[in-house]
């Protein structure tokens, strides 16, 4: 029976989420922690490996436990240990086979972008703003080539290579309120920086300096340089990740 | 002819209101951004010391420009200027004899309590956490006697000597919502430490340590041993500084 944790955090405090020598890391610092209530190094496993600057609500992380600590003591015996920043919200039993990436069924991101300067300076390191006019109608229309099964090989930045590109879209939904705008996207994976392209590209369509119909064909082309700049990560979170049940119930941040 | 500015600050990345060698202050980042602009060292007056933690959504500070600027420049000149924690807001053309406090009619200070840790880690710096049960009627009912002109000798913390301890306190009041708790504070003056005084014993009220008439006879008595501990700065925000018109218009967040 392994451990997973649920994980909110503040990417501005770390330099992105995978170890690393003399950086502070939130896979390093959480090693550290579970490590020292865990009598010894632990290795763990991530659902995402979010980029510097990343925010998560519900990262997912897992790890096996070699002390008697019940379920529910995890998080606060954690949050005691870990630095400001990251917050360990829930710990739930989950299988031996239980992989954070191959078990899940889906994951959540979101982007936030502020379209005005009112809740600064408070806010300046979770959105991007955006104070410039956007036709928000023209970023809808564009954001229904997003949906179902498609290849996003357009929207992957180089770096990590994968066997295929195509990825099914569950959700891709952009909703304005007062305080800007969110824009969701669920699906069964994402490729590196594959968000924050969506997004920079949508941000260039909503300027009027492409169009839908150059995304379409961008994305036929699978060529990233016709797409628009990668938005900056200060704006992403990573809200959930989903579980077929019964470790369903550790990833609804609701 | 004075400018007077209105703006928001996160007072964790600051070492409290006023200039200090070697450590990074509100004053001190203003004080050398306007400089910058104004072409020399310039003063600035502002209408409250923040202590170190403390946050502001209107804090006003003004100085005498050298420069000739419009008016609805002065905001983004500076914040190109300032370090991440600080947003100007707005700019304001003020007259000659304004002086942030003592033109100012009251001031409105609000202290925020957290009653969960959903918000965690973003909420962190920006509440105090307390998850223990709260008797949220008796310290409603406490906090009754602190409305009108009363002497708040109780709440002082020593250091700061003052002609008077007398304070008009216009508005009083504990909003409890999904999110936690707000307590408000609208007065014509606030002594130091003042609304932490206050609200750290409130918390002792409603955790059923004092009663609402120890509150009374301490306050009789003037005695700050009698009340409770000081709360936390990191839940208090300088919301607002209200003056006559026709300088209004800067103060009020909405």
């Amino acid at each position: 029976m392994q451990v997973a944790l649920r994980i909110a955090y503040d990417g501005k405090e770390f330099h992105g989420f995978q170890r690393q020598e003399n950086a502070s890391t939130v896979q390093g610092v959480l090693e550290e922690a579970v490590g020292e209530v865990n009598g010894g190094g632990t290795t763990i496993r991530a659902a995402g490996r979010t980029d510097a600057g990343v925010h998560a609500f519900g990262q997912i992380a897992c790890f096996w436990p070699r002390v008697r600590v019940p379920m529910d003591r995890w998080p606060m015996a954690l949050n005691r240990l870990l630095p400001n920043g990251i917050w360990v919200h829930e710990a739930r039993a989950v299988p031996a086979d239980f992989h954070p990436i191959r078990s899940a069924i889906c994951k959540h991101y979101r982007y936030r972008i502020r379209r005005d300067y009112t809740g600064m300076p408070f806010l300046g390191n979770f959105a991007w703003h955006l104070v410039e006019p956007l036709d928000i109608e023209r970023m809808q229309r564009t954001l229904e080539l997003l949906r179902g099964k498609c290849d996003f090989g357009a929207f992957q930045v180089s770096g990590r290579p994968v066997a295929s590109t195509v990825r099914t879209m569950y959700h891709a939904g952009l909703r304005e309120d007062k305080r800007g705008l969110s824009i969701d996207f669920v699906a069964d994976g994402f490729l590196y920086k594959m968000v924050r392209s969506i997004v920079g590209t949508l941000v260039e369509v909503g300027r009027g300096r492409m169009g839908r119909s150059e995304v379409e064909s961008a994305m036929r082309a699978r060529d990233r340089s016709l797409m628009g700049p990668t938005a900056p990560p200060h704006g992403l979170y990573l809200v959930s990740v989903h579980y077929p049940t019964p470790s369903r119930g550790i990833i609804d941040e609701g």
